[in-house]
């Protein structure tokens, strides 16, 4: 039984996990933190830590986490360089898990969209995601690194060859560009679909979250997985094992 | 047997339509026409005449059958003000088709999704449509077609709230926003989706040409039902009778 | 402001109405009423009844109505012919609405799929339904519904022309035949399906339910249209004016 | 510029093969074989031989080539074990090629899915395929090699869990079926689609072909690159390097 402390528990996802945790055997809630509370306490009584918090906060752990070891699974995003740093030297001292999406399905897509960008140089690649319509950002961070993932498999740099829009009249499709189109509407969760298309076949490649609760449930099940590892810096690859 | 002329024989829709009367059992080729040919021969040995030329070829078409009337199918796009005025008036004399899209399935797509539209109004709704990768311009005139439909129904105006791409921090999807979004790659035909988008539930109606003489086939099948029509101006919501 | 009661209140559904009967603005929650509670109450107190309970359930409480005329908006599954029969006579003295499916998504698709098969008559029909793991059934209720509004669109009926797998050398499909085939797997709300496919191009309608609410906030909406309703049996169709 | 001799060039793969050669830079047609054609002169003529006959003929082929050597790409189907035990043989003095599907988006959709098989052995398996109304067997070969792929990535017999078809009351989805379910209309020429889906999210996997010349295309490549290896037994992974 796995004891998880929430570190940044009134946020939208802190409560998620919460709420995931009830009807979870194998791993049980230790306590909730949020800003103002006892952070000794949520050492002393967590295992391992999940943090959904805030650029700040995430540092603010980290800081206290240098002196008082503790497996780490942080989900936080938009962290800087100087707290990625930070993140990377405490790794030295306890196991921390970084990723800002911690679907399964999803860093199983990423994985498999890079092999076949490398496999089919030859065909076009164009990203579609689709978001509920509160969504205030475009295009979502989980197409961004796939669009990354699968414009370095080719060696371009995707900041010179994506595309966010097509109007008017544009001329024939470059061999390199990389659409990363946005649709916003309803209250669909997540999809996004890698497309590789060439003259008389294509491929697609697609995920659909059908629930907020993935996320939570994937960061879960990989505090269960963290807590016996190592020191160290840990992604969503090393927890796949690819 | 009805007896089909070709005008503007040496387009590519033009060579297309006469491989594709090849194979019909209840059409025959009377004639191609094309720049400098015998225009009076074209009219006394068919008993259509099917149209792919350009606004101009199609001005000068219309201008000799006002004194010979004749059926026309005409699927040449970008006809201005004063040609549409022209086309109006020698309908009346004769039986003319005008449509810029000769698919059934585009029709019948346009005429489903216009009432989608209207009856889920609270639901938002994004176009998607992707062409082959030489594709010159966007998004394509059928899904501008589309888009004007649907705005049309909930009396928008297209240009009002078109949005053709996303990116950056652009805040929440407003509730008239229509996207109109471009993919390109490969050889794709065309593949056209309206989507509606509300909690809970969503609609997609998608359209797939999977192959290039599904316009051509359309405009002959068009041209047998012409030919029996009276004078006036047919479009291809009256073919299909709705 | 809208008093609804819900008959069956335990229920699955009864529940789920209950849920999002506390986000209404324009209704509320009159009273709860499930097995050995109080029938004079609920009748006294509701000025509109929700009705997901069980044949036996609606069975009564269409006779309890008889006496006491209510508005019912009536979604149970599985009525048989003599309880269909007093439904109908019921509302000769009150409205009563009738469906199984209460997503207004669903109704729309129902009508451009039936719209859809009479236009395009030589086009190939097949369906495809998608639900979670745990359902039993097959096909689902609403792809049954779907598929014999298509097929009677063209003059079929659906247990002759209905196929339900293909495995083997079973030759090449046949004119009419109606594929209707049922996908299960993680926890899909529901996706339906609705192709038509010729030579050249195809037309393929997909409605998905996101959410389970989508059922209860549908019969919601219709509670609150049927309120000021006069006597008669209504349908989803009516409810979209369609 | 690789030689190139067609034997089966009268079948409808033999007659694309030939189509396609046309457009080729890099290689070029050294000769038509069919049944009573001579094949000494083909084994002279060639560099590299394209077989899509008959098991019959691939077998006399084989029998051919053991005394005269030459790089031979085969993709005729339906080989018996005894045939696949000669070119297994045959391939210690020559190079061989053989598979049943030489799309590479084919190739590279069988690899990734078998990995996501594996990565995500919780998620429920289920492939659907659709081609053209004129095809007679179901499911197609593409869908069976998928199957097998992705069972035997869980240590699954397929035969014990594959399922083609649903129908009535057949309760809960049971862990380990795998359902091949099959559509057929229009002129499709091919969609696979592999879905693994569990609560709160799936991955969809797709390939399509668009034009039948695909598979002619990929043999040729496939030639152009046997034409320079040494003796052994290749598969397309080998070709695309996985």
């Amino acid at each position: 039984m796995t004891q998880i402390g929430i570190y940044g528990a009134n946020g939208r996802m802190g409560r998620m996990i919460e709420l995931c945790l009830r009807e979870e055997t194998e791993a049980k809630l230790a306590m909730l933190y949020d800003k103002g509370g006892n952070l000794d306490q949520l050492f002393e009584k967590s295992e391992v830590i999940i943090d959904f918090s805030s650029p700040l906060g995430t540092s603010e752990l980290i800081a206290y986490a240098r002196t008082t070891p503790k497996p780490l699974v942080i989900g936080t995003t938009g962290l800087d360089e100087k707290t990625m740093q930070t993140l990377h030297q405490a790794s030295e001292v306890m196991p921390i898990f970084y990723a800002t999406n911690m679907s399964l399905g999803v860093a199983v897509l990423n994985h498999l969209a890079t092999k076949a960008s490398a496999m089919l140089k030859e065909f076009d690649i164009e990203i579609l995601e689709m978001h509920h319509r509160h969504k205030k950002d475009s295009p979502s961070g989980t197409a961004m690194t796939l669009a990354t993932g699968v414009a370095k498999a080719r060696n371009l740099e995707l900041s010179k060859v994506r595309i966010s829009g097509r109007d008017g009249l544009i001329g024939e499709r470059s061999k390199d560009e990389i659409a990363v189109m946005s649709l916003r509407g309803g209250d669909i969760v997540g999809r996004h679909t890698v497309g590789f298309y060439e003259e008389g076949e294509f491929l697609e490649l697609n995920h659909t979250a059908t629930s907020r609760a993935t996320f939570a449930k994937g960061a879960i099940k990989i505090a269960k997985w963290l807590h016996k590892k190592e020191a160290g810096l840990y992604s969503i690859n090393d927890f796949l094992g690819i």
